[in-house]
């Protein structure tokens, strides 16, 4: 056993006093520029693990893993999907990026997705400096949708905090086909899903306080300024309504009986910069009262603010639509419990977490009993603590950014510890490497919790790997979390940065290996093939339609439908290809050289593209993706006549 | 021992006469929109693997990898370093592609790389549709520099097919520092690298045939098209000189001496579809002679043509700087064995390999003896042969597409059959999953061969992984050589798609962990210092300069420099960000919401956006690189006022 491996709070204790020097050496550290107080202690040693158990994460040649993991891609802006126990990434979704490979962000079908759901203002600020969408994203908290409490396959969603927006992807097809900015939020963080009946409400928080609306003005008046929550309908992508909040807004989560939802904020102070936002020795939750925000819709009792039903949830409003319950300085993580009863709250600042009873919310908001009288538990773990994952048989494991460790911790024995039984709830610590940030177990987050494996996303890597430079990886170590004693792993290097991460089994999903023809998703192909009397997947042909031209082929490997076709320069070309192999796995691409053009096409897929053919000359398309023994072959001719205009 | 784990040639047997029976059955398929015969053949049962050889791929907790590996990234358009043999991704460098998380396409840093090598057409071009550069490429062969037939961790360099460009990576800090596109070549496909005495040239390859210059004119006159083959100084970065061909140019390789380098054409029938690409029996190699082409340069005996000096190598040349050999129809990968004398051309629709003296070159150019006769050996190994690796002690091993399978012979004992010997050079054959391309092993492409790993890059992998829907990832398989047998140890999903790598190891390279401050990559923001006065890391300061402003900032975990600053609607806006922690792994980040801008600033780095600051309000940037437990708090606020403008 390492000598990490070992229960209480030594760690800790070498600082002293707990909350009060590390808040203060984190002040400090801040005043003087300095850094090795929060960021980097302790400089752990390497764990000394289990010799063997991580030859448990080899997943022999042609086994399939028991796990998919939906991994955020963080600021890389896409959605990564992870095999898990082996920890191998098997697929990249892009939803916030643009995608050199499937021509997302290039694709007529992809800036559907991309701009229809855009504001106003960034639509119109987009034109103006000649893009049609944001090339960036910051992909955070990836979540599968739920029917009761347990996954249900149907769909992901994910937040951009750099843009305001919320992404959701088709889990059968595993391709983003919604995009939503949500308007009056400035910084979309914390998202999690509605859990009974179902999926539902995506619950999602403006992290940061803006003017609303956020047009130029007030800008000199920071306590004007506010964060909203708002509620997106899942099946339609729009916002189903908002409430303003005091404060700002960090993580949330639901509860499993459809009735709240509760986040952290780490700026009750509402100040703007680092200094004012940790003065106060306290912050807040809030918690959202669901059935009494509907019934203020319904009974007009909101403001339509850029086309959105915002109610005042306060503290001043008189609304009870939200209550607001005082925690230690500057709360992170927020994770509701599988026993469907408890609520964590992580302290980040504090060493602890705090527990609540989401039932007792029920009196909270009657007015029986104050927010603190929710809390059940409040338990020291260590420091840093920023989120928490349960494994269904009773325990949580607390993330420790600053000890970079993780800590396991038995909920009943905290309850009663803090009831002032002579109990310690804490079961073991183990190092994790280092600084580590959202962890998450098999189906934590639902009633189906398995408590098989846990996901540690670390953010930084240092002497872990080979040295790639000044740009390290993050760390995503996996737990053996099955018996007793957590083991850790496996090592995972991930690109920036994994802020999170879910994990489903894989009898929950079932992707289609083929895509049907009259897919939605191919709407745009389907709407011109009709008015230009194309059938998709037989005909080849060139129609000229003034100075746009739409070109209809296919694709069957090694050979597209056309061999060549001819345009004028100055014109507006659209070429829609539709793949007619309907072999698993047979993708084409199509890619024009030097005309920036490149996109995906699946089987019995078909992809458009919209350009102008401003470049005179003979230009090669051809296959990007690897499909025959002839792919090398597989490429036509656009012909471009120079018009001399 | 698995059933497929013999020697021989009877999964070829089975189809019948080898190439004829094969090239029909592609023909056929073409012909018939069929594509079961060419793609999808046989459909290999799972290998029966040794059950624990793979968990020698499980690298400990805290263990490092043995080897860099560089990955291509396909049509993703960057370049991926992995560790072998864990097989894991360690970092991702964006090259052609643009990156949401690190900011390349957005920084002016970058922007600098991807636009400074442009055409002046495809400037033009781009300019017209609003583009700075283009944001897909299609990257195939990463070749690190060689100093005398040996890696030196100088640099990598790597193609773009899909918009003929040629870029150049740092390897002391693993980013890109360079891009050409190359004129006069249409699509570049084939790279590879002087090995003597050093790099030197880089070699590429411009695929398909298109006019020189491609204007407009010469539209319908395809057999005046030509390929060109370039040579990349790779200091400068600038084209040294061309050579057009006859046919057009598939894959290259040089020789350990600096006198020839190879490259394949398929296409020696000068056609434009895939039926006049393999209407005729024979394709060919070419043979470029470097000092005679050197020579002719000094001599005069060359055309410019867009800035460049071509010099003509086609087939009707009496300069004698190129040879032309026939070989079987269609041929593809071209590499040079490690023991510096052989050049194996891989036959694809022939299912052979064909093996070359270099040094019988030196007869054919002096017209001593015919291309023909620099042939030493000829073998039969499997149904499409795509390329060949190398373990330093005698044995090749070829990737055989349409078999998918991998084909381990003895390369003197080939050329023993070749002249007559009874031997069977074949040693064993074992299946891969499915579809392999290139393959490489270990230092296979240096006189350091170390016959210690193989990695073969499979283009389907169907069933090997849990079903992504319908877009599947690739299936990087390692292989163990180090013995007599190879075994199969692990199946590495990939995104889309790497066509190549190369296995470095670790000892071969040495980056550095913290940015120098005045690193040439800063040099944009150094020049702009200067002439603000202003001391990088020091100030922080807005410089207004009519409707320009420049806003410098430092960033130290958890504060930026500014805790606001303000401008006007409509001014164009520089913001540069210096990192002044110095501690390792420490890298910070620079996000404004709602505006597309995003960038990465590691430790020590200046960093730098321009933009148009066209939407007015409050606009928080904040740090997207988790760097401190008051991470989410690193944050300040451009306030955008609206002048009514």
């Amino acid at each position: 056993m390492s000598k990490s491996d070992q229960e209480g709070l030594s760690r800790r204790d070498l600082l002293g006093s707990g909350i009060t020097a590390a808040t203060a050496a984190g002040v400090a550290g801040l005043a003087t520029g300095g850094t090795a107080v929060l960021i980097a202690r302790p400089e752990t040693a390497r764990a000394d693990n289990d010799s063997d158990a991580h030859a448990k994460v080899a997943i022999a040649p042609g086994k399939l893993d028991e796990y998919y993991g939906f991994w955020s891609g963080g600021h890389s802006g896409e959605v990564r999907v992870l095999g898990l126990p082996s920890m191998r990434e098997l697929m990249r979704i892009p939803v916030f990026n643009h995608c050199s490979a499937t021509g997302w962000g290039i694709t007529n079908e992809s800036l559907q997705v991309l701009t229809e759901g855009l504001t106003p203002e960034s639509r119109e600020y987009l034109a103006s400096i000649g893009l049609k969408t944001y090339i960036n994203g910051d992909t955070h908290h990836p979540r599968p949708s739920y029917t009761d409490g347990a996954y249900d396959g149907r769909y992901l969603f994910i937040n951009d905090k750099a843009n305001s927006r919320v992404a959701r992807i088709r889990l059968d097809v595993m391709k983003c086909d919604k995009i939503i900015q949500v308007p009056n939020a400035h910084s979309v963080h914390g998202l999690r899903l509605q859990r009974y009946p179902r999926t539902g409400y995506v619950f999602c928080n403006g992290e940061n306080r803006a003017p609303i609306p956020n047009v130029g003005k007030l800008l000199d008046e920071p306590k004007k300024w506010s964060s909203v929550f708002s509620a997106i309908d899942g099946d339609t992508m729009q916002v189903a309504w908002q409430v303003i909040v005091s404060g700002n807004l960090d993580n949330n989560d639901a509860d499993y009986k459809g009735r709240y939802i509760a986040s952290t904020s780490y700026n009750a102070e509402e100040g703007t910069t680092v200094a004012e936002m940790t003065a106060s020795d306290k912050d807040h939750i809030v918690v959202f009262n669901i059935p009494a925000i509907e019934k203020a819709i319904k009974d007009g009792k909101y403001t339509e603010i850029n086309g959105v039903k915002v109610v005042d949830g306060r503290k001043t409003s008189t609304l009870g639509v939200t209550v607001y319950v005082p925690v230690a300085n500057s709360p992170h993580g927020c994770n509701a419990a599988p026993d469907g009863k408890h609520l964590v709250i992580n302290g980040k600042l504090s060493p602890t977490v705090t527990i609540f009873d989401w039932d007792k919310f029920d009196d909270v908001f009657a007015g029986k009993i104050k927010g603190e009288e929710a809390i059940v538990g409040n338990l020291e773990v260590g420091l840093g603590p920023l989120h928490t994952t349960f494994d269904g048989k009773g325990n949580a494991y607390t993330s420790l950014f600053l000890d970079s460790q993780v800590v396991k911790w038995n909920i009943g024995e905290a309850i009663r510890a803090y009831n002032g039984e002579k109990v310690n709830p804490i079961k073991q610590k183990i190092d994790v490497h280092y600084q580590v940030g959202h962890i998450n177990a098999t189906h934590g987050e639902t009633k189906e919790a398995d408590g098989k494996w846990a996901i540690a996303l670390c953010k930084f890597s240092k002497d872990r790997f080979l040295n790639v430079g000044p740009l390290k990886p993050e760390n995503d170590q996996l737990i053996d979390i099955s018996g007793d004693k957590m083991v850790l792993v496996h090592d995972g290097p991930t690109f920036a940065e994994p802020h999170d991460a879910t994990i489903v089994h894989a009898s929950k999903l079932n992707p289609v290996e083929v895509w049907k023809k009259d897919d939605p998703f191919f709407k745009f192909a389907m709407d011109w093939a009709k008015k230009d009397g194309i059938k998709l997947g037989d005909d080849n042909k060139v129609i000229r339609d003034g100075d746009k031209v739409r070109v209809y082929m296919t694709s069957a490997a090694p050979a597209f439908g056309l061999e060549n076709f001819r345009v004028k320069k100055g014109d507006e070309v659209t070429v829609f290809v539709t793949n007619i192999d309907d072999v698993v796995d047979l993708t084409h691409g199509f890619t024009i050289v030097d005309y920036g053009v490149a996109m995906e096409i699946g089987p019995q897929a078909t992809s458009s593209v919209t350009f102008k053919a401003n470049k005179p000359g003979v230009h090669y398309y051809y296959c990007q993706w690897f499909c025959h023994a002839l792919h090398m072959e597989m490429s036509g001719q656009m012909l471009v006549e120079d018009t001399g205009v």
